[in-house]
Formats: structure tokens, C-alpha cells, sequence
């Protein structure tokens, strides 16, 4: 089955808010073997509404519309779909009643302008937004393709797609060939190395492979098609995992943050974080994940010296000798950091993220990091290249694989097997 | 001029990667009242590479194409260019001698695979990447558009736009109508009530007005064309403010923030953070600004008590007796990371960001807030939907909000006026 995504919004057209709807609704039907073909966006006017409408329901066999259903007088996707079909628009009880509910159960009154939002193209069937006000709706279009309309706000858009879209596309296609596919994650290999590896590893005959760069990381894309799809894929990622050794990082929808906190948990270790230049990424990246209070005992954002001699005990006259960016300061931060918290590790980072601050023998996107454990504390220093936040990502991403790799040395070394990225 | 951007890559049809090249290039050539009219994405398929190129060429003056210009073999953009122009490829000289030149600046070998990215379509004229390996590339549609080629990579695509596509758009295009645009970025006030205040604020005839939302923040586009464009724009701003109250965060390309960032500068105050819900993620958004270290003294991250009654002298008392997450919890937090590091402001973030740990009394989402000054201590309860991401960037926001209130109230107590959003 053939499907097209069409995006709908001045505000994409003109950058003020990036597209994440296009990718979102790839993501959930490709997990269902139900690939997008074609991508397409145009801003808010009917008259080029209604021409993409015609353009992708002629080459498509199913598309879905975002964005556009909202109450504000600039969403006009209900005026464009009408506009294509040549029908009028209506005032939809069904739709209206749902308006309604929505208002009731969050105990707020209805705006009078909500009602705008059940004004759809005659012979719209409603589509129920359980998260959010706008419904959707879906529509056959003269060619015969089915158009779905769903709001372009993501949480509401992706449950109303997972509920109310994707069960009537599956319906729609039960004989499509089984596909499998794996995504692979790595952090320290340039991405013509990894494809070397992976070229040299040979990967079995009818397995694709794509590779996408996502600062500082490399993905890696294996699918197959056919009866043997998934026997393909998985003997491609045994492969691959021999031949990528320790640099893949996380597997399918996995995080490098995800695979460190998975891999601190399952070696029961603890950990204390004390951030100069990254000032409490590195945190927030742990600490997105559910859970996270496992392992992360503290974290310190220390920008001020005398936060460094205080809460860390920095001694003044390392930050006097050899300053704050410093080998030195950074092993006293993580040593300090360690004993303070009583964690099993003690991460710290201290650097010169820019814009301002550098110098010539420690220009912008120098960054010493140390890990301290029970055993010894391990430092060194990386010169990162580009901005503020390319330099304050880059220190994260070392920093969380340092922590899932001392996570997986500290399971071997109990005879466990190494955690799974 | 009429612009399409077309993006190329299986990685975004899957969703493995969203597509962030298609906002960043309509914001770079809206600032210059460039408008792109039409996005679209195809993936590494060179027929529907050319395919679109084609169509999207009979239809507009230029067409901008990123993605699919790697090392990899998955990099099929320029055979696609060949395709729909019926020319072949072929080694380009001077495209290899800029990759050659690359790998010597970095001092890092070339790999044999780099080559690849010289292979251009024939009488394509190079483009520079100066910030990565892969050259871009321009071509003369036969329909007469302009055909733009520059990679996928974010931050070498937009250098690339900037010093290579920009320029000669904008000397094909001199006669193109001034048009202004003012973005405002409002927090606490839902969508249709922001359209109800600046309809009541009657702006000025010929300003058109747009409303995205992007959680938990709501954004407004003012918009105007032809000689009084900016003029009106400018009107409508005034207006608009007023309309709008302190409910209006920041403006342009500010970020809520940078607003807060500004102002804490501007007032002179220093803060220190204790956050334990969100974890990091307000040290995080305030680091992200250059000069954070002139307000931010210090940040914890307390997730574990012990960190609490160390290092924010949370009484054991208050722990026992209320909780973790409590009214008095967060004002002793509030109130001990103030007085540690002896700073003006002293801001705590408990609660409860979910999945798990929600109770019938304290369900997911209940955040307590507190700010501590040398007057007073404000403390408040909140209670937040949607999922634990969700429920951090909400806190996190409110935090950063009652700091720029706090740092504007401060600036209109010392008689000077409240510092623009």
C-alpha cells in the first residue's frame, strides 16, 4: 500500500515550528510494516489544501493530513478537504457533541469559538480525539483514496492515529509481504568506518542497510523483506553487533541516556554527576528516563568556584595552580563528587563550551572529563569541534557511554554477561 | 518567488530522523522575505528522487534539496539529479580537491569511500561545504528553476544556504515586495483566548495573525506585506503587547529561557536551583545560554533525601512528617540552596513526573515550586498532565517564568523599566 503524509501550516512553512508529525506517523506505521512513500507540506491556504488533497490521492492509496483542525480563523484544513471534494462544510453534531464532552470532563467552560472545530466536509465520518479538543475526520476521495485528518498537535494526533487510522489501513492491506528491520545506535566510529565494518562483516544477501548521522551519533538501518525477514534481519544483527563491537551503543528505539541507565541499573551501581560546562545536561538526560532514581544518588551543576571548593571540595589551590578547566580540577570534581554522595562513581565534567572563554592552549571545546570509582579515577581530555551545544552534547554522549561502559566492565567482572545495548 | 524544498532520505520516510532541514531553511530565507511555498520528502530511490525534482521544478522558480550527498552507497541524491536531467555522472575535480583539502585541515586520513562525493551530475556547479566533507551542488533545471543541492548535515547544510544558495536567490528576486513578520511566545494563557484578546485589541487592518502551540507554550505570528509592512507590523506589536500582559514571554527567536536569562542579567540577581522532578532540566535550559555563569551560581540535582538534608539543609523533620514532595519540602529547599550558596534567588522544583510514584492524594503530575529571595518565599502546588516528559517541561517553564516575574519585578523596583521580553 502506497501512503503519503501531508503536513498542513504556515508555521511549518516558515520554520517558526519544525514538522515532528511527518516522522512520528512513519515511525508507527513502519512498526507495522506499513511504509510512507512520499512527504509533502503546504501552508494554510484552501486553494493549495485542496490541489496537494488531489495531487496525493491520485498516486496514493492513503493519506493523512496534519494540522490545520484547531479553532484559531488560520486553520483552514476542513475548508481545503471540502474545496477538493467539491462538497459543502457543515456543522457536525457528532463532531460538536464531542467538543462538548471534552469541555465537561476537564471542568473548563467551552470557548464559543471551539465551536469552529466541528465545521467538517459533508460526508466526513468524525474521527474521536480521546487527548484534545479538535476531532478529525476521514473522508474517500473521488479517486479512491482514503483521507484521513487528524490535529497537528503530536500527542493527539499520534493516539487518534494509533486508534482510529491505523486499524482501517491494516484492514485495508492483510496480503502485504512481511518486513523486519533493526536500528543500531553508535557513538565513536566516523560513518565511513562503520560502513567498512559493516561491509567486511557480510551481512546476508537481501538485507538493506541505511545509515543516517545524528550528532555525535551514527545510525544504522538493517531491513529485509519476504517470508524470511526477520531470520534475515536478526543473523544481519548478530553480525553487525561482532563486527561494531563496543561502539554500538543502544538498539532499536534506544537512547544512548537509555542504555547507560539500563546499564547502571542492571549492575546495581551507583552514581553522583558534578557538571561545570554541560551544567546539568548530563542530569536531565539520566533523569529523563523513568526510574532514574535507581542509580542517580545527586548531581552538582557547578559554575562558581567557591560551589567547586564547597559542595565538591576542590582544594583552592588546584583551582588556583591549574584553574577550573583543568585535568586536575576535574579529577578533584569527581573524587569530591564520589565521597560527598557515597556513590559507587563519581562523574565529572569541567571544559570551555563557548561561545566566550577560550584561549590558546585551551581553546573553546576543550573538556576534561574523570570518572572516580572505588578502584581509581580515570581522566582525559578531548578538544570537541563546533557550537556551545554541539560542544556541551558531545561532552554528555562521552560521559553517559563512559557510564554504561564501566556499567558493563563491572557486570563482566561479576561473570555476568555484558548488558545488551 | 516561488521556493520549494524538497528533503531526501529513507530516514525520514521511516522516522528514524526528523526533519529539521526543512524549518531551518525557511527560517533563514523568511528572514530575508524569502517564502518557501512547498516541502516535500522522497526517499533514496533515485526514480522518485528525479521524479520530484522534476515536477517540483515545473512549478516553482527554485527548488533546495538536502539529504542523500554522504560517502555512503544509500546516498543517491545526485544520481537522481542526473536522472531528471538526463546527463551523467561523472568525477568532478574541483569537488574532489575540496574534500581532499577537508581531510588535510582536520589532519585525519581520507577514506577511500569520500571519494564518492565528488561523482556530480554533468555541468553541476560545486558548491562549498566549509564546515564538512560533502561538496554541494547547482544545476539549471531545463523548465528553467534553479536547483540547489546541499547535504543533510544540519549545521553544514544552513552554512551552505547562508554563503552559497542565499545570495543568488535573492539577486534573482529584487523586486520582491517587503513583507515584516514579529513572533510572540505566550505562557499561561490557552489558544483561543490569546485570539480573543488581540481580536478585542483590534490590530491594525492588513496584519495577518497566526497561532501555533507548541507545549506548553503558545505562539503567535504578526505578518504584513508591502511598503508599510513593517510599519504595521510594529503597530501590531504594540498593540498586541498590551493585549497580551506579562502573559507575553518572549519575542522573535527568543526562547522562554533566554527571556528569563536576559532578564536575571539585566536585574543584576543571582539564583541557585534545587530541583528534584525535573531533575537537571532547568540547570540544563539555563546553561544553554552563553554568559549563564554571570547568574547561575550553582544547580542541584537531589534525587535521594540524603541529598536533600546535606546539601539543601532540608530538616529530617519535614521529610518524615510531610514528604519529598511537600509544600515545606520545596521551601526548605528554596530557602537552604539560597542560603549555601548565598545567592539572591533560591528556586526548588519537587514533585511527582511519573509513571510510577503517583498517589490518590499526590497523583502524577503534582509539582510543588518554590522561590526564595531575602523577603519572602513563594510557594505553590500544581498539578500537570501528560506524560513525564510532559510534566517536566511544564514545571521546568513555570520555573523559568517566575524567574523572569521575579527578575522584571526587581528591575521596576529599582525605578528602571521592566526589561522587554
Amino acid at each position: 500500500m502506497n501512503i503519503a503524509v501531508l503536513a498542513i501550516g504556515d508555521e511549518l512553512l516558515s520554520g517558526d515550528q519544525p514538522d515532528t508529525n511527518t516522522a512520528a506517523i512513519a515511525r508507527l506505521l513502519g512498526s507495522h510494516a506499513l511504509a510512507v512513500r512520499e512527504a509533502a507540506c503546504v501552508g494554510d491556504r484552501e486553494e493549495e489544501i485542496a490541489d496537494a488533497l488531489n495531487r496525493l490521492a491520485t498516486s496514493h492509496h492513503a493519506v493523512i493530513v496534519t494540522g490545520g483542525l484547531g479553532p484559531t480563523a488560520d486553520d483552514r484544513t476542513a475548508r481545503g478537504a471540502a474545496k477538493a471534494l467539491g462538497v459543502p462544510l457543515s456543522l457536525d453534531p457528532a463532531a460538536l457533541g464531542q467538543i462538548r464532552q471534552r469541555f465537561q470532563k476537564w471542568g473548563r467552560p467551552m470557548h464559543p469559538r471551539d465551536e469552529k472545530q466541528a465545521l467538517l466536509p459533508a460526508r466526513a465520518a468524525v474521527l474521536a480525539n480521546p487527548r484534545g479538543v479538535a476531532p478529525g475526520f476521514q473522508l474517500r476521495h473521488p479517486k479512491g483514496a482514503d483521507l484521513f485528518f487528524l490535529p497537528g498537535v503530536p500527542d493527539e494526533m499520534l493516539a487518534m492515529l494509533a486508534e482510529s487510522v491505523l486499524p482501517v489501513l491494516l484492514a485495508k492491506d492483510p496480503t502485504r509481504p512481511p518486513t523486519a528491520g533493526q536500528r543500531l545506535t553508535l557513538f565513536g566510529l566516523a560513518e565511513p568506518e562503520v560502513e567498512t565494518r559493516l561491509d567486511q562483516a557480510a551481512l546476508p544477501e537481501g538485507v538493506t542497510v541505511a545509515f543516517t548521522v545524528e550528532f555525535p551519533l551514527v545510525r544504522v538501518k538493517l531491513t529485509a523483506t519476504g517470508p524470511q525477514a526477520q531470520v534475515l534481519v536478526d543473523r544481519a544483527e548478530v553480525a553487525a553487533r561482532r563486527a561494531l563491537d563496543d561502539y554500538l551503543v543502544a538498539l532499536g528505539d534506544q537512547t544512548l541516556a537509555e542504555a547507560a541507565a539500563r546499564s547502571l541499573t542492571a549492575a546495581g551501581l551507583t552514581v553522583a554527576l558534578a557538571e561545570s560546562c554541560t551544567g546539568g545536561l548530563i542530569a536531565k538526560l539520566l533523569t529523563d528516563q523513568p526510574g532514574s532514581s535507581v542509580f542517580l544518588e545527586r548531581g552538582a551543576v557547578t559554575y562558581a568556584n567557591r560551589a567547586k571548593t564547597g559542595w565538591l571540595k576542590v582544594p583552592a589551590a588546584v583551582l588556583a595552580r591549574a584553574g577550573a578547566v583543568s585535568s586536575e580540577c576535574a579529577q578533584a570534581m569527581a573524587e569530591g563528587i564520589r565521597r560527598t554522595a557515597g556513590t559507587d562513581l563519581g562523574l565529572a565534567v569541567t571544559g570551555i563550551a563557548g561561545p566566550d572563554g577560550g584561549t590558546a592552549e585551551k581553546p573553546v571545546g576543550t573538556v576534561y572529563l574523570a570518572l572516580a570509582s572505588a578502584v581509581d579515577t580515570r581522566v582525559e581530555r578531548f578538544r570537541f569541534t563546533g557550537d556551545r551545544s554541539q560542544v556541551r552534547l558531545h561532552s554528555a554522549c562521552t560521559a553517559l557511554d563512559w557510564l554504561r561502559r564501566a556499567a558493563i566492565a563491572q557486570l563482566a567482572g561479576q561473570g555476568s554477561a555484558p548488558a545488551a545495548p
